[in-house]
């Protein structure tokens, strides 16, 4: 039996290639600028399909081990095909994942252990925005988002600290919460 | 040879549904209300998947045609394993997803015929923000998002017009450039 004092794997997370990492971009912040990107298609009606391969970052072009391509579209009660869930479906499950892959790297930074970490995001919208028909009073996107998580592993007081520093440096967190100016041209 | 002066399907949406729907709507304005919802497992390290199923409206409980899972990972330069995109590209899918779909439906009741959409979304993020290397100069989320449109179909000043009508019904959009206020609840 081999016991080992302080793997650098814990909960799936490399700590050592972490804290090597966060090095280099002390050393070197440009290797920190990313641009990440998605390229979509119509397809028909609400239907449409986007294509996410290739980003910027660490100073080179890079690109993802294989394309991954993600439908999109209206149920069939809000006039669409249900080809796919709905843009607003993504972003939740954007604000889910990127919470999640947070709590599992800052949990292991602390050495603290996951066991399991499960979530809900529900956000509520009325769609009298998006339908014109909210006389300017009703926005059109989601009014409020909930996130539960239900974690377990380690001491659950410091499993709650480690769901507050996740979310502390959350960039989905950020952008759902406080906005980013978005430019659109059309060729 | 039929000559049909004005079909209800333009573009591949179903122009006399999406109308009723908006008569059944200023009829009875509880049933837009809508909450859409994802349901997230973590995996292991910074990779983690979301089911996208059951949401409500229209006064009740309803259920896309199918369940929908999606993957999150981070790539390896970001000490993942790149099984999937990264949270912030689903964003970016999200806002192109949202803003075509939006066209396709504000051409067909104008009666404006799309021939293509595509459209490219690039989104500008400095880790350092999310490394904790920022020295709370640098935010957590995107800088800034372009997105570039190339559309083909009827008169090209009119589809800058649609294009600019999706924009302003956009519950993506809304999301993104707005900010909303997300509740993270921790059991």
């Amino acid at each position: 039996m081999t016991d080992v004092i302080d793997s650098p794997i814990r909960n799936g997370v490399d700590t050592a290639t972490l804290f090597a990492t966060l090095n280099a971009v002390k050393g070197d912040p440009e290797i920190a600028k990313f641009q990440f990107r998605a390229r979509n298609q119509w397809v028909s009606g609400t239907h449409n399909r986007s294509t996410i391969s290739d980003f910027y970052g660490a100073k080179q072009e890079m690109k993802h081990n294989s394309a991954h391509t993600f439908d999109a579209d209206h149920p069939a009660v809000l006039v669409g095909t249900d080809n796919a869930p709905t843009p607003v479906e993504y972003v939740l499950h954007a604000l889910a994942a990127c919470l999640t892959a947070g709590l599992a790297n800052i949990a292991a930074a602390r050495k603290i252990n996951l066991t399991s970490v499960e979530s809900v995001v529900e956000g509520d919208i009325d769609l009298l925005g998006i339908l014109g028909l909210g006389r300017g009073e009703v926005r059109n996107g989601f009014q409020g988002i909930k996130v539960s998580f239900k974690l377990t592993g380690d001491d659950p007081e410091k499993l709650r600290e480690v769901v507050e520093q996740s979310r502390a440096r959350s960039a989905v967190y950020d952008i759902v919460t406080n906005g980013v100016p978005v430019e659109i041209a059309t060729d």
